[in-house]
């Protein structure tokens, strides 16, 4: 039985941030991928939809020049024969200001012939919002909830 | 063949959100349930973690008495036997003061003997609040972005 291309992804990605060590990730980026990852992009330019392996190593490069990821725990998990969904709990440090990120993240991935070709990532963007700026943002309660 | 649980469980959480009719959705949920909708519990009293249907029900009443469902797309999808993993877009109204509210939410969902006993959600809660305040919040670029 050969290993999931999730897997694989996985620890190239984490190769790539932490070490700059970007073949590997490279050979397993479709050329024509389809990448989303959703939040404020004027906070953080590397998020955002990007299409092909070049974008989306930029982008890749950018998160490394940021963040050192420290540990991630899959809380959630479903793996298809190319398709994977995760949940993930990942503890980061912002590298400017050596501040400690803590950060969940949804995200679903389709790989043909072993390539990641669409990527799609939902992180919970108050909370990273909020830790970045380093202040919590005084928020009203909705009015009319009971 | 039958229906996997989370269609019927979705058309009841829509019918509870929609028409108030909380009968089908109390069916559907398993007494122990575990629950959590990541995001700002200060804004939103009805996020965050809840255990057991008595609980669970009080939120879906309380998401009741704010929201009305205008539609959903689901971008992504993953079914196993007894669990679901779906990406999904809402477009909901806030009922106070008529706001229109799109959204981006992942939700994993386990199932036993088709009732829910676990829901992980995780939302775009950034878009969620700066939409709610009806304002953009001022974000500086992140030092040492490139």
């Amino acid at each position: 039985m050969t290993e999931h291309s999730l897997w694989r992804f996985s620890r190239a990605l984490h190769r790539a941030i932490n070490d700059r060590h970007f073949q590997d990730i490279e050979s397993l980026i479709d050329e024509d991928v389809d990448w989303a990852v959703y939040g404020p992009i004027d906070m953080f330019p590397f998020l955002g939809a990007r299409q092909g392996r070049r974008a989306v190593i930029d982008v890749i490069r950018q998160v490394a020049d940021n963040f050192r990821v420290h540990r991630f725990d899959r809380e959630n998990i479903m793996l298809g024969v190319d398709s994977a969904a995760s949940m993930l709990r990942y503890s980061l440090t912002a590298l400017d200001s050596d501040k400690p990120i803590s950060l969940r993240v949804a995200q679903f991935a389709q790989f043909r012939a072993d390539r990641l070709i669409n990527m799609r990532v939902l992180i919970d963007t108050f909370d990273l919002v909020e830790q970045a700026l380093g202040r919590s943002i005084h928020l009203p309660k909705l009015t009319g909830v009971v």
